[in-house]
C-alpha cells in the first residue's frame, strides 16, 4: 500500500483457519517437548539422549515451519510477491537446517549404540523425502529467486513446484507418523498394547499431526482464498500473453 | 456422442498417467499377496491366517478402488456425469465392502488371539479414516445421486466433497504405511535391522503405495486435465448464476 490507501484486508474465514494452525503448530511442538521430556528423558547433544533431538528437530523443521513456509502467500497476500517469495524460501531453508541436525542427531545416536542405518520404511520414506524436499528448494531458488528463468519457464515449473511442494509435506507428515509408531514399538513394546499413557500422548502427537496437515491443506487448497495477482502482476502476464500470442503488447 | 459424431480424445498425458497408475495398482496388489503368500503363510478365513486377509483386503479396498474412483471423473470425461457419479458411487461402495471385511479380519483375529484392539496409533488413524469415508460416502450419495438437494447446497458442499475425497485417500494410504511398520516390527523383530528380503519386499510396498497416491493425485489435481463441463452443464450453471444474480436466465 505505497499510495496510502488503507491495507485491504483477509477474508475473515482465511485469518481463523490461519490461527487455529499456529495454535496448532505450537501444540504439536509442546507435546513432543512433553513426550520427550516426560517419558523419554529430555533432549540431549553429546549423551544417551542425542536421539531425542531427531523427533523434535523433525515435527519443528519438516512440519510446522514447512507448513508455515506454505502459508506465506496466502497471510501475505497483499505485500509484493518479491518479499512473499524471500520469505517462503527463508522458511524453507531454515527448516532443511534443523532437519539436518535432527538427522545427523539419529544416524550419530545409531552409531553410538551400534544400531544399523536405513532398514525401515520409516528412514526410507523420511530420507527420500529430505533429499527431495533439499532439491525442491534448490529449483525453486533456482526459478523464482535468481533472475535467470525466463517468464515461460517460470510458468511452466510454477504448477510442478506447487504440487510436489504439498506432495512433500504430506510425506514429511506420514514419515513423523511412522516415526511415532517405530519409537513406540521400540520403547514401550507390550505395554503399548495396555494404553499407557505414553503410549496416548504420542498417538495424540500423530493425531494432532494430521490436524495441522489438514488445516494448512484447506488452507491452501481453498480457491477464493489463493492470492490475488496485484495490479502489476496483471499487466506483466498480459504482456506475456499478448507476447507469446504474437501480437503487440497491449497498455 | 449420441449425435453420431467421433468421440472426443483424451490429452494424450492423462492416457499416459492414468495406465502408470493402473500398472502400479495391481503392483500393489501382487507385491501384498507375495509378502502373505511367500513369508506370511497365506490368506484364509477361519484360520490363524484371518489376519492375513486385513493387509490385503485394505490395499484393494481403501486405495486401488478408492484411488479408482477418485479417477473416474478424469478418465471418462465425456460422458453424461450422471453415469460418472453412479460410477464413482458404485467403486467407493465395493471399496466400503472389501474395507469392511478387512477391518472384521483383524478385530476377529485379534480377539482369537487375546490381542487388545484399537490401541495403536495404525488402528486409530485408520479407524477415523474408515468412518470418515463411509460418512463422506454417504453425504456424497444424499448430495450428489438422490435428487433432494438443491443446486445451491450441491454447489456449496462440493469443493469440501473433493477436499475431503483427496485427504481420506491421503490418510487410507498413510494407514497402510503405518500397517506394514507394525507388522514387520511384531513379526520380524530384530531381523528387520539385518536387511531381510520380507522387510525389503514389505518397505517396497509402502514405496509403491506412495507412488500410486503420487500418481493419482497428480492427475486429479492437474489443471488441464480436470473434466470439461459438457454443454448442457454449461448452460445449467449460467441459468443458475443469472437465477441467483437476480437476473432472468438467458436462452
Amino acid at each position: 500500500a505505497m499510495d496510502g490507501a488503507p491495507p485491504p484486508s483477509s477474508p475473515t474465514g482465511l485469518s481463523a483457519f490461519v490461527a487455529v494452525s499456529q495454535l496448532l503448530g505450537l501444540t504439536l511442538l509442546a507435546t513432543t517437548g512433553a513426550w520427550l521430556g516426560r517419558y523419554r528423558g529430555g533432549v540431549a547433544w553429546h549423551s544417551p539422549l542425542q536421539f531425542n533431538a531427531h523427533p523434535l528437530c523433525m515435527v519443528l523443521g519438516m512440519v510446522f515451519l514447512q507448513g508455515d513456509a506454505l502459508l506465506v502467500y496466502r497471510v501475505f497476500r497483499h505485500e509484493a510477491k518479491r518479499s512473499s517469495r524471500a520469505l517462503h524460501a527463508l522458511l524453507h531453508g531454515l527448516a532443511l537446517v534443523i532437519a539436518l541436525v535432527g538427522i545427523i542427531a539419529v544416524f550419530e545416536s545409531h552409531r553410538a549404540k551400534g544400531i544399523p542405518d536405513m532398514y525401515s520404511l520409516h528412514s526410507w520414506c523420511g530420507m527420500a523425502t529430505f533429499v527431495l524436499y533439499l532439491l525442491q528448494w534448490l529449483l525453486g531458488c533456482g526459478f523464482f529467486l535468481f533472475p535467470g528463468a525466463s517468464f515461460s519457464l517460470r510458468g511452466w515449473y510454477k504448477p510442478q513446484h506447487i504440487f510436489f511442494g504439498v506432495t512433500l509435506f504430506i510425506l514429511s507428515i506420514t514419515s513423523c507418523l511412522l516415526g511415532i509408531t517405530e519409537m513406540l514399538l521400540f520403547k514401550l513394546s507390550d505395554s503399548y498394547s495396555h494404553f499407557v499413557p505414553e503410549g496416548i500422548l504420542a498417538n495424540t502427537l500423530g493425531v494432532l499431526l494430521v490436524a495441522f496437515g489438514l488445516v494448512v491443506g484447506y488452507v491452501l487448497t481453498r480457491e477464493e482464498w489463493k492470492r490475488p495477482p496485484l495490479a502489476e502482476e496483471l499487466a506483466l502476464s498480459m504482456d506475456f500473453k499478448t507476447l507469446t500470442e504474437g501480437e503487440s503488447p497491449g497498455g
